[in-house]
């Protein structure tokens, strides 16, 4: 890379990779994204339109740019080994990257490296799936191996024959494939631990969050996660540090935990770039996981990770206002939340659609939480 | 505007644009810049490249805005009555906006709001010039009504004859016109007021800061200002108000003043924009200048001005390394100092000229500018 400028080029056109776009501008770093569509949410940044499953799209982007990173898991590895080939930095790397990008390699990968998973299965039809649900209390969780977000591609079912369609999709797909099987954990809350990485090795964490989740999707960010028992965040730490190390990822890594009723931590989802229980890092955090994760992916030292101020909630607005976007609301929201930060992804509204979120800092949870929770509320 | 999109057009593609582009990112407000030159500092967001002193460039621009608001100081009062005559949104008005273009303007506008200034007179030749200088203990500072910044167009002198040039320059001038000469205040320190101000008269201020300026460029900035003694801080403050009530400005209004050795403050300059010593407010406060400046031209509330920390420290980088950009030292800064919060502004290093800035925050004022103060080091 040049020594007067380091051009980032994201794959993706959502929030996240907006969400980088803030950072880039006060390091000076230059960034712009292809994106799937004209108008995403990136648009500000978005230099390029095309399909990143498109080997020549992707190929044209990324000689325009100094190192290439990601706003979604999709883009397949085929295409990201023939760049690392033609010599382009590519973070996360694609071996590191497929274990984000498929569960059951992931699930391999957790335990080779040892750290504690619910109990799962591959199976690659309806009697070894209905054998797992039987052995494990007659109800389990079932996921498609790729493609699944925000509950998307995952199922609670008592009978095999509720994934049926699944099932037969693989039947189709000429590379065959499997379901993941796992145990329905009975868990007390979920946690999840930011960790940034460098290609040199240098890491950084974040303080472990609690997440709250509605409907599959994240509706709550509690940082830090409220202490019940303190070697239970010692033990989220550990692991997000060890999947870390473990994969090999560049840039920053989202690890999404269950606490169990028993007290056991059991990885539950990993993703490899920055992530929705992160987003309180933007004002949270000395240094926000979307500026450690261009540092990182441009192999720049990484930036403190402490807490600006004691507490940090982060609420997504879901859904947005019946019409239009989050800005139909400001004149109300801004002005009976003047300690809010709002962030509008300038999408339109659609049920259940993440349009936005909100963050209040302070030196108290609970009162930071309400502020958060009813600034949020306005644009419902 | 539109329910579902507000689009802010900023003249000046300097780095004041700039930083005005990240917040405007996060609340999903559309920003676009009228850049004087391609590759300028803001030019993520440079949509247009010409000059503002030309009338068709500027109402040009301004048909694809919703409102129009300014990087600086520079463009013509009459293109921005024309604009206003049109039907177009101008943030600050041009009826405010004259009293930072002219010096002159300035002066008689503070003496009418009752507000503290040095000393003053404008003179349209020498003899009245020395006139002042005698009377005033045989030195004065002679400064250009229109135009100057940064130490440009201010002289400190003790015989007329000295600005002879500007004189000179005068009389050629079909408009004609004074200069400005004021009494040298014997001051210990400089102070800046920041005020945000709705077109609806909603108004916050940040805490006052101190500012030290170096070859009569901003240096560093101390916020909030230590107290001395508690009553001047009180008096600058009022001060702020008075001005930004005074002159109707919209926007961010920074007033700088002198702290004098008798205990007065006194007010120095105005600047109707985001301003150098308001760049702490970035992490230093819960909104910055910039993203209540973009709120304020766009007729949104106001965010809460209220420190993150107790204390804020910024350091601008002058000059830069010897050749290339900030970035050819981000290995050593960044590594050096993971809680230094680094700005640059992707700008060619040259003598003098402002690169960037390097901002901190902590629990304590003077541990957090000697932090800040390395950190900026490591760039010269």
């Amino acid at each position: 890379m040049a020594n007067d400028s380091i051009k980032i080029g994201v794959i993706g056109g959502g929030q996240l990779a907006r969400m980088m776009v803030p950072p880039a501008i006060h390091l000076g770093l230059r960034i712009s994204v292809l994106a799937e569509a004209a108008g995403m949410s990136a648009a500000r940044a978005a230099d390029a339109v095309g399909d990143y499953r498109d080997p020549e799209t992707v190929y044209a982007f990324a000689e325009t740019v100094d190192v290439i990173t990601f706003d979604h898991e999709h883009v397949p590895g085929e295409i990201l080994r023939e760049l690392e080939a033609r010599g382009k930095q590519v973070h996360p790397r694609p071996d590191a990257l497929q274990f984000a990008q498929d569960k059951i390699l992931m699930r391999e990968k957790l335990e080779e490296l040892g750290v504690p998973v619910p109990a799962w299965a591959k199976v690659a039809d309806e009697a070894a799936l209905q054998n797992f649900i039987d052995a494990h209390g007659g109800r389990a969780v079932v996921k498609t191996a790729r493609g699944g977000y925000d509950g998307k591609g995952v199922r609670v079912v008592s009978e095999a024959a509720e994934v049926r369609d699944w099932f037969t999709a693989l039947a189709e797909d000429a590379r065959g494939g499997f379901l993941l099987v796992e145990e329905l954990v009975d868990f007390v809350r979920e946690l999840s631990q930011l960790v940034a990485r460098r290609p040199s090795g240098e890491i950084r964490t974040w303080p472990v969050v609690e997440t709250i989740q509605r409907d599959g999707v994240c509706a709550e960010v509690l940082a830090p996660a409220p202490v019940q028992h303190a070697s239970t965040l010692d033990e989220a730490a550990e692991i997000g540090l060890k999947v870390a190390e473990g994969t090999g990822v560049t840039g920053v890594l989202a690890v999404e935990m269950f606490e169990t009723r028993d007290g056991r931590v059991l990885v539950n989802e990993l993703a490899m770039r920055p992530h929705n229980s992160g987003h309180f890092s933007i004002e949270g955090s000395v240094t926000s996981q979307f500026e450690n994760h261009i540092r990182a992916v441009a192999d720049l030292p990484l930036g403190d990770t402490s807490m600006t101020r004691p507490a940090a909630v982060m609420v997504n607005v879901l859904g947005g206002p019946s019409e239009g976007t989050m800005l139909a609301r400001y004149q109300q929201a801004l002005a009976e939340h003047p300690a809010a930060k709002v962030h509008s992804y300038d999408k339109q509204s659609r049920p259940g659609r993440k349009v936005g979120h909100v963050t209040v800092t302070g030196a108290d949870l609970e009162t930071v939480r309400a502020a958060a929770v009813a600034a949020a509320a306005v644009f419902e």
